[in-house]
C-alpha cells in the first residue's frame, strides 16, 4: 500500500506531518505538498508554466517533496509517474472545516478529487479548529488518529468507485467525540462583505471581508454532525448533474 | 434585468465582448472580468490579499471593470455590492469546451457556481473551437447568438433553484448545428503526461504535458451532444453528495 500525502497549507504545516505519521502505520508513505499555502485555491491544473519540485524534510526529519504548484498539481505530478504507483491519496489535515459549499473552493478537497479523476481513491481530512476556545497551537493528534481509523476502513472495505471522501473532525478531546456519522453535504452560510479601503496613495482597494461562515444545523448533514460532536464522513461524486432539473429544462422550446 | 458578464480569459478576450453585446439586447449589462487569463484556475475565493478594480473599455468602446482577482472573485465583488443588484450572471464565451470533469477546474463554470452560491442564477458558455479545422481567429458570432437564445429561455422560464447551467456550443456554422440538447455531465478522458526537462542551468522542471483531452461519446451526455453537432445544456448542482455511496459506507463499523 503506497499512500500519497498532500495538503493545501504547504509542506511545513503541522497537520500534514500529523497525517503522514499516522499513514506510515498503514503503508509506505510519500509526502508531496505545495511549497506555500493555497487555501481556497480550488481545483487547479497548471498548464501555462512548468513546475519545480524540491526535496525537503518534515519537522521529524522524514523526506518530503515540495512543489510550486497547487494542491491538485501535487497530486497530478506523482500520479503521472513522478513516483511509483500510488494506491491511495490522502489530503490534510486542514486546520479548518470544509463543509457544505466549501468543497469546490477547498484545496484540501480538490486534491482528493484530482486523485479520483485519475482513478486513485482520495480522502480529504479537515479539523474544525475554528471552534477551539484557546489560542494555543492546534493539536492534531486526535484528528490524525481518526484519519487513520477512516483510512483503514477505506483500505479494508474499499471505497465505492468514483467516490471522494470528505472527512471533517470536531475539535474535541477523544472522549468528547460522540462517534462517526455518514453524512450528506450540508448548507454553508457565507457572511462575506465588501470592505473598501483607501491605500496610502489615495487609491481604493477591496477585501472580501465580513464574518466567518456558519452553517445550517440540519440532521444528516456534515454541518449538523460537526455541530453535534460527530466526525462527518461525506461521500462526494464528480458528476454534478442535477438530474431532476433536466426534466424542467426539457420543456424549453427553442 | 441587470446582467453581469464575466469570464476566465480576461477582459480583453473576444468571447467576452461577443457575449456582452448579445446580453445588451436582454437587459442592462455590467462587464466585470479578470485583468489576466485564469484558465483551469478552479473555484477561488481570494482572502489573503486585497483586490484592485480598474475601469477600462472593451474593443467596442463600452465600459468594463478589470479586476486582479480570479473569475469567482469577479462575481463575488459585484454581488457583494460593488455594483447595483444583479439578476443574472453569465460567464464566457470560453474558447474551449468545458465538458465532463472539466467543470470543477473551469474558471468559466466556477464563476457561474459562485453566482448560484450567492443566490443569483448563473450560466457558463463555452465554444468547442478546439475542433475547428482552420487557424483563423475564432468566430464567436454563432455561439453568442445561441447564448442569447438560452439566456432568454432562462429569463422567461426561470432556472430551477440552485442550478448552474453549463452550455457548450459546437464550432459549426448556424446551419450545421443540429439543435439544443438537455444533457448530463459526461466523461472526459484526460491524456496528460509528465514531461521532464532540464533548464539551461542543469536543473529539472516539469510540465503537465500530453495530448488534449477527449471524451466518451455517450448518448445523453454533454460530450456526446457536442460530438454529434448539438449544443449541450447541462444543469449542474452544488450538492456533490453521492447518496448511493452513503449506504455502502454505513456498513463500516468503527
Amino acid at each position: 500500500m503506497h499512500i500519497l500525502v498532500t495538503n493545501d497549507d504547504g509542506v511545513t504545516a503541522p497537520g500534514l506531518l500529523a497525517l503522514a505519521r499516522e499513514m506510515r502505520t498503514l503503508g509506505r508513505v510519500t509526502v508531496f505538498a505545495p511549497d506555500k499555502n493555497w487555501s481556497a485555491s480550488g481545483h487547479v491544473k497548471t498548464l501555462d508554466r512548468p513546475l519545480r519540485v524540491g526535496e525537503t524534510t518534515l519537522a521529524d526529519g522524514s523526506p518530503a517533496f515540495a512543489c510550486d504548484g497547487a494542491p491538485s498539481d501535487c497530486v497530478a505530478l506523482p500520479l503521472l509517474g513522478f513516483v511509483d504507483k500510488v494506491d491511495l491519496v490522502v489530503s490534510g489535515i486542514n486546520p479548518y472545516s470544509n463543509l457544505g459549499h466549501d468543497v469546490t473552493y477547498s484545496g484540501t478537497v480538490t486534491a482528493a478529487m484530482e486523485a479520483v479523476i485519475t482513478g486513485v481513491p482520495g480522502i480529504a481530512f479537515s479539523l474544525a479548529s475554528q471552534d477551539k476556545t484557546t489560542t494555543e497551537a492546534t493539536d492534531y493528534s486526535h484528528a490524525a488518529h481518526i484519519a487513520r481509523l477512516v483510512t483503514q476502513k477505506a483500505i479494508d472495505g474499499g471505497l465505492p468507485e468514483g467516490v471522494v471522501l470528505n472527512v471533517n473532525i470536531p475539535y474535541l478531546s477523544r472522549d468528547d467525540i460522540k462517534g462517526m456519522m455518514i453524512t450528506r453535504q450540508g448548507l454553508r452560510v457565507y457572511r462575506d462583505a465588501l470592505d473598501r479601503r483607501i491605500d496610502p496613495r489615495g487609491r481604493p482597494y477591496y477585501w472580501i471581508g465580513g464574518d466567518a461562515p456558519t452553517g445550517v444545523n440540519e440532521e444528516g448533514t456534515d454541518v449538523g454532525a460537526l455541530l453535534n460532536g460527530y466526525v462527518s464522513i461525506t461521500p462526494l461524486q464528480l458528476d454534478l448533474t442535477n438530474y431532476k432539473a433536466m426534466d424542467a429544462l426539457r420543456k424549453w422550446k427553442f
